[in-house]
């Protein structure tokens, strides 16, 4: 959608990116050499603006609808695209440092920024120096406004969580021998609460709330409501990590093979009897061919595409009706917009 | 020094440790498993307050020189002790991550975090957990304080120093081949300020100030005294890693060995000769003691204990004048106390 300046919201987004950058390059408080720049700059550049930017596009659209039909001035819609970024930014932080602890090979389509020449362990303080620059770009443009602080409390809680949801997955799903009786959807829950929903969902409404001047404590109920919508997000993932069609999400997945605890194995150990647990226990998590096909077979056998098509429409129905018995008409219009960018979608 | 309670300041100040960790463990907004809480539990302990503890009591010894002689209360003591853990949990953070970054093998005397058992790459998400910490402290504790915004922007610039300082050292120290040519005391000087200086000397006394209700703005010299101090004390280290008394420092140097940015080694290119210089170039680095023992016959040519020395007494002499230049009688008491502890030291 073009705007006066004929440009959509995702190109002038892309734009902030640069000048964002510029300003934490030529930070005069920063007595940086010019090796330090130009590694900077290279990093930014590889690991932040690369994805889909949704999380911070997000932040721009809540606040249009917040303002209710009340067009954006120029320097509105720069704070809100630089809250954006600073999602952005936190995202490319946990990437570059989950990437390492779980020794993964590619990202977006190219190799994890550990794994580029020159970098390798360099890597882990470079996540540091992403999440770093968040609060160097909030004390640039909001030092002076009433939600300062709120902003601050907001990115730490937010970002205290997503580190407690990576704490739990990695001690339940990466800690020593295979053992699928840890796994249940309780445990599932938590760890996609904390890991993924907070900052994915609740984050960007949050952040164009208290720049609508709103105090958070009254939007508990937002928050639960957003919380559920990413774990239902997640659930999608897992379902379409199994049954998408990989040249519609652009991956083949292997979470079968990476021994996940995903939505799916979850609902499968729910429901298998004994003969079809042993033939889970035995195959989740191996990489041959022939193994992962026993456990899909196991998966088609419990029907599981119906229990999630089921999940799906009663998720929905849930949401549809707490989103409804929110207060305001323009928060209702934020939470049903991102309900209906993820309801049913393919990848 | 004992006071009322019979308990001296370093012991109370460890009692606080206890309680911190016990509010964060039991924090009723977070939805912990026994096991991570068992996890946080134990990895706090091993982490936390294994230390000196110099930068933490440094913030209640400089508080109570800024209240000049009015005994803190119970409360003032807790709130000052909080504000020295949230440096040693800093500390703590660094450490973790800075060990996994130089694959180092001991700290504190015991194995290093990530080469425990059952640890491993695990550690990395502790760091980002430790960190995670402070800002949870300072919320239960300083949220309704006046200074709360400004601590949460100290904490978040001192963290971006630091950072950057471990960035610079590792792409001028870690990075690629061997390259005497890259050292030099301005390299040396940057990588030192940034990465201990501020947050060892700079960030306690701050803290201080802001609980006695000051400015931070206003004492921008007493930041670059600190700065300096830390760069003295980093100077007065990397001396007593080659001619220190292993007996007495409770452990062998290997920074030649190491090829470190060190203070000495950039002393000796200064004054190297063409042929002194050749014997550094093809030395330095290497582990055999015979290679250690030509660096060192080299130090010992150019009469680096004399430069040291020189040194050590100029900055003195400087330090002290730019104390008493200060128009607080008090804020002087702080920065003494701080130069008596290090000046001299011989471990």
């Amino acid at each position: 959608m073009a705007d006066s300046n004929g440009l959509d919201t995702k190109s002038r987004f892309l734009q902030i990116y640069g000048r964002l950058k510029s300003e934490l390059l030529e930070d005069p408080a920063f007595d940086f050499t010019d090796d330090a720049r130009q590694w900077i700059d290279r990093m930014l550049d590889y690991n932040v603006p690369g994805g889909k930017l949704n999380r911070g596009i997000s932040v721009v659209d809540s606040y249009k609808l917040l303002r209710e039909g009340i067009q954006l001035s120029d320097d509105e819609f720069f704070l809100a695209s630089s809250l954006g970024w600073c999602i952005e930014w936190l995202q490319a932080y946990f990437l570059v440092l989950d990437d390492i602890m779980d020794n993964s090979h590619t990202r977006r389509g190219q190799p994890c920024w550990f794994r580029v020449p020159k970098v390798g362990i360099i890597a882990a303080n470079d996540g540091i120096l992403l999440r770093n620059h968040i609060p160097q770009i909030l004390k640039r443009h909001f030092r002076e406004k009433p939600y300062y602080v709120d902003l601050l409390d907001l990115f730490n809680e937010v970002e205290f969580q997503t580190a407690s949801g990576q704490m739990l997955d990695l001690i339940t799903t990466h800690e020593g021998e295979q053992d699928l009786s840890k796994y249940n959807l309780s445990v599932y829950r938590r760890i996609v609460q904390y890991k993924t929903a907070y900052y994915s969902f609740y984050l960007p409404v949050a952040c164009a709330l208290l720049m609508s001047g709103e105090n958070l404590d009254y939007f508990v109920d937002v928050k639960n409501i957003l919380v559920e919508m990413g774990t239902y997000f997640q659930v999608q993932d897992d379902f379409l990590d199994c049954f998408g069609d990989p040249e519609v999400i652009g991956k083949i997945g292997t979470d079968i093979e990476d021994y996940k605890c995903s939505w799916l194995i979850v609902q499968a150990l729910e429901r298998a009897n004994d003969n079809q647990m042993k033939t889970l226990s035995e195959n989740y998590g191996k990489s041959d061919p022939a193994c992962v096909a026993k456990v899909k077979s196991i998966y088609n056998e419990l029907n599981l595409q119906a229990v999630f098509s089921e999940y799906e429409a009663t998720s929905y129905k849930q949401l549809i009706s707490s989103i409804e018995a929110q207060p305001s008409k323009a928060v209702q219009e934020v939470l049903k917009s991102f309900l209906h960018k993820i309801y049913k979608r393919q990848k």
